[in-house]
């Protein structure tokens, strides 16, 4: 028999509508957060239909290799849900009528005028030797039972109804057996491709996994995700993470824009309050999503003053004066027009930042010259301007992220240097 | 030892970000549409870490008892990636370098400049007698092994890395052992709340749930997606379907905007295409969203001509006409101002429609008067205008979308109007 480890938890997730292609289990994210804070450790997640024969099978597994196990759904009162006497028989316990959970059910359905019915009832059934953990939120309540050492915790599928069970009975009783103390930080990086993310930093990850460290790939942003845990104190856990987080910024440098979870969009905003400096955009290829992304931002309009989305070449010279001379002579897709983009759109807000993007996104419209995922971003402002040449991957949508992500990153570099010169008393 | 099952599936994901608070693996659902309609039935889902021993263990298990095992993730560049290895050990087979996966992924690197590391290398490793599923999308490799009558299919965890590889490579191939019929369709609606919708058609769902019906809500647009099967033929799943299918088009009308999987910018766009007729759009508080949905579908500047994003006031003014007197005697927020943008933006860009938004997005900004969520949407034609006043209810970013949504809905009615009268040889 397999030695388990202490600490660690299985979720299991009943219920068929989670294997199709509609729903996802995210009871198992809250879980995972507050078990984590307390010392315990998700080790498997798995999802199950309303089938007692397989849960039984699965119950079973995850009995023999974790501390706890958490069965979320299936408690509900139609003939499909099948937990209670699934997991009664494979602890080999029978089912007992619990009479004040059924009175607690009664008096619920009587206050809304509906009758109990058999299903109802069925819920009032509970696992013999469980400990009942009552439901303010929903009809059926949790069920806890300690097996040899063991902890098999019984919740109800509706997240609403899960949640408040476990505020209500649960985290307080794992506190006092709390395990250890959990950080966690999320570096967000943009730049460089993961590869050079890794060949950079690799050799700094902990041999025992201890700060982990996990590293997400998205579109023209890398994550490096670290927990660091401690059986002594969070001061300690702290201690670990911090350590790590500084020999990762040292070795990345500016590419990491941001250690709190914001977002780049986020990063460029502050940098732009911080600064007291304005924003104006024009968009071709990336359509708006610059815009949008920078609109997300609560108050984002006390430095975003306007964009374009000069789709057409007519609409990059009215709207951005681009002069009709640089799109004849250079093309619509060029250094010179995605600067005069630039300092147009600038010129025409009267803002202190003007950025620009003008590419190719595909999937038609590339040549040999200058194929799709071709993409200039341009950044001008108060004396002087910038512009640089991309070709990215990828799909439409893809290659549009990206372009987004390359100009907003354009943004906070020059708006780094700038923070940095007024802090050493300079003018740029 | 237990019996397996025909058609069985277990989809494995790899990856200890999977197991805490902030993803849930999303690629099972993709994975499971597409398997459903080739006759395949998810049976359980599994998340482990990036724990080699844990994969072994879970696909020694998923292998007793299911014929078709999907492990998706784990095969990156990094050190934590361990499913190539651990698949190999558990199977009790070596790994071998493949030249060719080794070169695609040195060719495609060197296109992007970047060297190539031993992480890289690492993933041109593939599993003794697997065949390669090759990537157009990244790096990695797919890989598919049989091992006595069972199947087991390795894909990268980035969605449209896996997508890529299960377009080219799986699913023409799964669909030559296919196991039954499978149809489905998704009737896509928007203008109405889902307990409207429910009400109209709950009647019409079938009692045996054969063909199955989902309602699924999302901001400003509810879906019922129908499934129906057949042992037998396409055919006959299909005619169970549209039975369904025209019952419930009857009873929501032109609500219903897409029933091929369509998005609402997509039908918009092939609306405009279709009258050849062309678009300019006014955004406030949906910040560049219109124009990022319109420029989202390929070919879209055959009929997008521009987009402004006019946040502040002064733009309002400047880069869609709206006089400044409109704007002082209404506010910004306001019917007229609304209409004034839509005609300014039409005239501006010589299009024949010009769309618009203002409104109060939040978390700031309200009024009693004005509260957050009050919105105006106005749509100007040759010799017409509307708008439209709604409140919408959430955070900053579904008033956004809903905005957005309503907006390209109006224009959606407006072209509706136009393709039946052309039907009927008259001029709007």
């Amino acid at each position: 028999m397999k030695k388990v480890l202490p600490g660690r938890v299985e979720i299991i997730a009943v219920g068929t509508e989670l294997l199709g292609s509609h729903f996802v289990d995210t009871n198992s994210l809250y879980l995972s957060a507050r078990l984590k804070e307390l010392g315990w450790t998700v080790v498997f997640k798995t999802v199950v239909g309303d089938r007692p024969e397989r849960l039984r099978l699965r119950l079973g597994e995850a009995l023999r290799r974790t501390d706890l196990v958490v069965v979320t759904g299936g408690l509900g009162p139609t003939r499909d849900d099948v937990t209670t006497s699934a997991v009664a028989r494979t602890l080999g316990r029978k089912r007992r009528l619990d009479k004040s959970v059924l009175g607690a059910i009664e008096s619920r359905l009587r206050s809304r005028g509906i009758p109990l019915s058999s299903g109802s009832k069925k819920q009032a059934y509970i696992v013999e030797g469980a400990k009942v953990l009552p439901n303010r939120a929903g009809t059926a309540p949790g069920q806890w039972l300690t097996i040899g050492g063991k902890q098999v915790i019984l919740l109800p599928g509706p997240p609403h109804e899960l949640k408040t069970i476990c505020e209500d009975n649960i985290w307080a009783v794992l506190m006092k057996k709390r395990r250890g103390f959990f950080v966690r930080r999320v570096l967000k990086t943009t730049g460089l491709p993961e590869s050079t993310v890794e060949a950079r930093v690799a050799d700094l990850y902990p041999k025992r996994g201890d700060p982990g460290v996990t590293v997400l790939a998205y579109p023209g942003q890398i994550e490096i995700h670290l927990e660091a845990f401690s059986a002594v104190s969070r001061v300690q856990a702290a201690r670990k993470l911090r350590r790590l987080n500084l020999g990762l910024v040292r070795r990345l440098k500016d590419c990491v824009f941001s250690q709190d979870g914001k977002t780049l969009e986020e990063v460029v905003g502050g940098l732009l309050r911080r600064l007291k400096k304005t924003l104006a955009v024009a968009e071709s290829c990336s359509g708006g999503l610059i815009g949008h992304r920078l609109t997300n931002v609560p108050g984002s309009s006390a430095y975003f003053l306007e964009g374009v989305i000069a789709y057409h070449n007519a609409a990059k010279i009215d709207l951005s004066y681009v002069p009709a001379r640089t799109i004849e002579r250079h093309g619509a897709v060029s250094p010179q027009t995605a600067l005069a983009m630039a300092r147009g759109i600038r010129r025409r807000a009267r803002s202190d930042f003007g950025l620009a993007v003008t590419g190719i996104a595909g999937p038609s419209g590339g040549t040999p010259d200058k194929p799709i995922g071709l993409v200039f971003v341009a950044l001008a402002w108060r004396g002087g301007a910038e512009v640089r040449e991309n070709l990215f991957l990828g799909t439409r949508d893809r290659i549009k992220i990206q372009s987004a992500q390359k100009a907003l990153d354009m943004l906070r570099r020059r708006l780094l240097l700038e923070v940095r010169a007024v802090r050493r008393g300079q003018v740029l």
